[in-house]
């Protein structure tokens, strides 16, 4: 059987790719990875041979195609990872799947001012309210789940999880943007930024060389 | 045990209140229905008391809380359901998460620009391009589900489930607002509409008497 192919955007910009990118690659299931760049001519035609919805990422594991971030690390939690990617407590895993779904569904403001962009560094570029009432929001809900259910690990449930794969990207974006972040938020971001997948992924979008203009312009003025 | 308590929003128009409550309806799961109004002065403080987000739907199953339409899906199909909620080939069930996962996370101009309105009988409104492009992905993903797993019943996977519950708003919606659908998305809505406990929550919208203006504002100019 071949293996299955993760077809992703750019490492430096494609938040919902990192998710199950990372979760697969910090459980060692192997996979092929197929990378189409965003925001070029070709990727709208590329990607409609991979994803229904013209959207990365996507799964083809065999004849079974997945789309969407979440539903892919709900198939890889059944299919490689025995049920590890969740809280092995059922009220411990609910309140990780509502933390996941909530980003999945969320978060608006945040997504569209901050975009991911792995490697930005602070400047003087600010958000507006909203972005900011998110901001909080992530911030709060981290500090919640810490506090209940952190005891056994550095993540937002004990052990890494799908959970914290669904957040990876929203660390990237406070740390590249220099948000202000309470020490909860700091320990947590530097334990995801500690991990060999997330190091690895974060290398590898150092060095691409194509870049996504609409996000690049997120700049303060000179 | 007390019962499991559903904080819903008005039934008219609580699209996302819809889903967890269709799912435990259909089947059989007894619960506590507490009902907020949406658009009143008194909802902000209340929905406080019961959801960390502000939002309804949430549920309360003894000590455990949780927010969200897709993890209370997931949730009361682990802990009432015996996994019924999702197909039980683990290849359908991927389809049928990534569907579901789809309508959580897209469908924006659809979702805003034919908010639900139980009530509503169509008009001469109508809406953009955007939300256009939405209504035509609804319907070829439900194509291409029931093509590939509707056989065995008249939802999109088969027998009625979570991925089912996900998208009876959006049935509402294209009834409402006089969508053209297709003869797959016709039969579908019928099926839906035929459903016991989607009987019970249509009726109970066509009486409450509390309106939300800005959802009532979207109507053809007289």
């Amino acid at each position: 059987m071949s293996l299955p192919v993760l077809v992703i955007g750019n490492k430096n910009y494609s938040s919902w790719s990192l998710r199950p990118w990372l979760l697969l690659r910090h459980f060692g299931v192997a996979f092929e990875e197929v990378r189409l760049l965003l925001d070029t001519p070709a990727f709208a035609a590329d990607v409609r041979r991979h994803s229904p919805t013209g959207k990365v990422p996507a799964l083809h594991d065999g004849d079974v195609r997945v789309w969407d971030s979440l539903a892919i690390c709900e198939y890889a939690n059944e299919r490689w990872l025995d049920g590890r990617g969740w809280p092995a407590d059922r009220a411990v895993r609910a309140l990780a799947r509502a933390a996941a779904a909530e980003m999945h569904a969320g978060f608006v403001a945040l997504r569209t001012q901050l975009p991911m962009n792995s490697r930005r560094t602070p400047d003087a570029y600010r958000w507006d309210a909203a972005a900011q009432a998110d901001i909080d929001r992530v911030q709060a809900l981290w500090r919640q789940l810490r506090a209940a259910h952190g005891e056994h690990g550095e993540f937002l449930c004990g052990e890494f999880g799908i959970v914290d794969a669904m957040y990876a990207p929203v660390a990237i974006r406070f740390d590249g943007y220099g948000v202000a972040v309470d020490d909860t938020a700091h320990r947590y971001m530097q334990a995801l930024f500690a991990l060999p997948a997330m190091r690895e992924w974060r290398a590898a979008a150092a060095v691409e060389t194509e870049s996504v203009a609409a996000t690049e312009a997120l700049r303060s003025p000179r």
